[in-house]
């Protein structure tokens, strides 16, 4: 697996630069190469919107033409916005991701400066153009935010941090569900909701249906089956003594 | 189709709640709804850096708390980094894009304060938490980055502009590439390229499928076939002086 380089043609603020290194690192890229920025380099302005992604900045190699900087990559592509009546393949950031990580080979992906984009000139080394589908009546993709979906779009096919779904406690298993069910018949049983008594079949179906959608856990069923237990309580004890009362009679 | 609700929850500067407008409406998403920013609403300080997404921020809606901020919403997600204990489902932006695109339902994702995130308080009300799989050293997004890349995941589903391929010429038909292999193979012969003779028939199948990889369209090929004719040309004249010495001999 060979990351791809990310190299920013002609970048114009410091703040962009330091900007896209904390949008690579998020995402694992860390190879950052940079032709001609305006202001010189390396740029004060980088580090605080770094955000703690320095390494990205202190290894970034800077070049003075696009064609040195890219002279060790076997796929370039490039980033633009704007159709250019170049005849290349535009590929989505996903669809480009999906390439690099199939080559095994130096990829790069070139940036404009941040008001122009990319020269016809600087599009011409690059084998796809990559533009993001966006909004047709709004697109204002910053620097940072171009790399970002690049470098995330890229991250999808390392399995980088897939989320865990180790917290989750797996659904009880049906006995406690049925307990937790039964129970809850009981008491409604005990308050004459089943009524009219021919008609309780199909409500005690309903009942299990939007029961068993949940999934719960044991511990969920077992919280449910308190909180039905205090919902009984004291209207059984006011049924109880009802029945006292009827007994009575 | 229902576009999800971006929620911001308690963010504290004008500037970021602009540039999550801006990330939104990049991606076709225009419902805004902030609870109890810190600094109050109107922000003066979020029209600028929404960069031309004004609409979305003039749509948005301000509560006071969470409740009613999602109270006509049917599916709510939380976005979190950190892991909190709470036993949900962690979903990609991927995953819950697909999810929301779905339902054909009021969906809202819930972002939470700048420096600290969503509390527990605010998760719970969650169905699903949103998590963006990240560098798992290095993890700083911010909260219009997280927002873009929610709202770029959702825009995926929407077919919103992809990538146009109706500038690419198609590939040339085969006799044009013939035309100009066999162009070649004579020019080359002329030269007295193919030496060994008895080698010339596997020589000419490595060219054949060095010319045949880049399937180029007719009009490159055009172009290609000139470029072999103004190689051969005075090569071609040396050449015929060379048979005239020759006949001359």
């Amino acid at each position: 697996m060979q990351k791809p380089i990310i190299i920013l043609v002609r970048p114009q603020l410091g703040e962009n630069i330091g900007k896209v290194a904390r949008a690579m690192l998020n995402f694992g890229l860390d190879e950052l190469r940079i032709i001609d920025p305006r202001d010189g380099w390396p740029n004060p302005s980088a580090g605080p919107s770094a955000a703690g992604a320095d390494i990205v900045l202190e290894k970034a190699m800077v070049y003075s033409d696009l064609a040195s900087a890219i002279a060790d990559c076997h796929h370039i592509y490039a980033t633009t916005v704007r159709k250019r009546g170049i005849t290349k393949a535009v590929v989505t950031p996903e669809q480009a991701a999906l390439e690099i990580f199939q080559t095994n080979e130096r990829n790069a992906i070139l940036f404009g400066p941040e008001r122009s984009g990319l020269e016809s000139d600087d599009v011409t080394v690059a084998k796809s153009i990559i533009t993001v589908p966006i909004n047709p009546e709004f697109g204002s993709l910053n620097l940072a935010q171009a790399v970002i979906l690049c470098a995330y779009e890229w991250s999808k096919t390392q399995n980088l941090a897939v989320p865990s779904y180790s917290e989750i406690k797996p659904t009880a298993p049906q006995s406690e569900l049925d307990a937790m069910i039964q129970q809850l018949y009981d008491g409604l049983e005990t308050k004459g909701y089943f009524y009219p008594p021919e008609r309780t079949g199909a409500t005690q179906r309903t009942l299990r249906n939007i029961l068993t959608k949940a999934q719960w856990n044991s511990l969920e069923i077992r919280t449910l089956r308190g909180v039905i237990n205090a919902l009984e309580k004291s209207p059984r004890k006011a049924n109880y003594q009802n029945n006292q009362d009827d007994k009575d009679d």
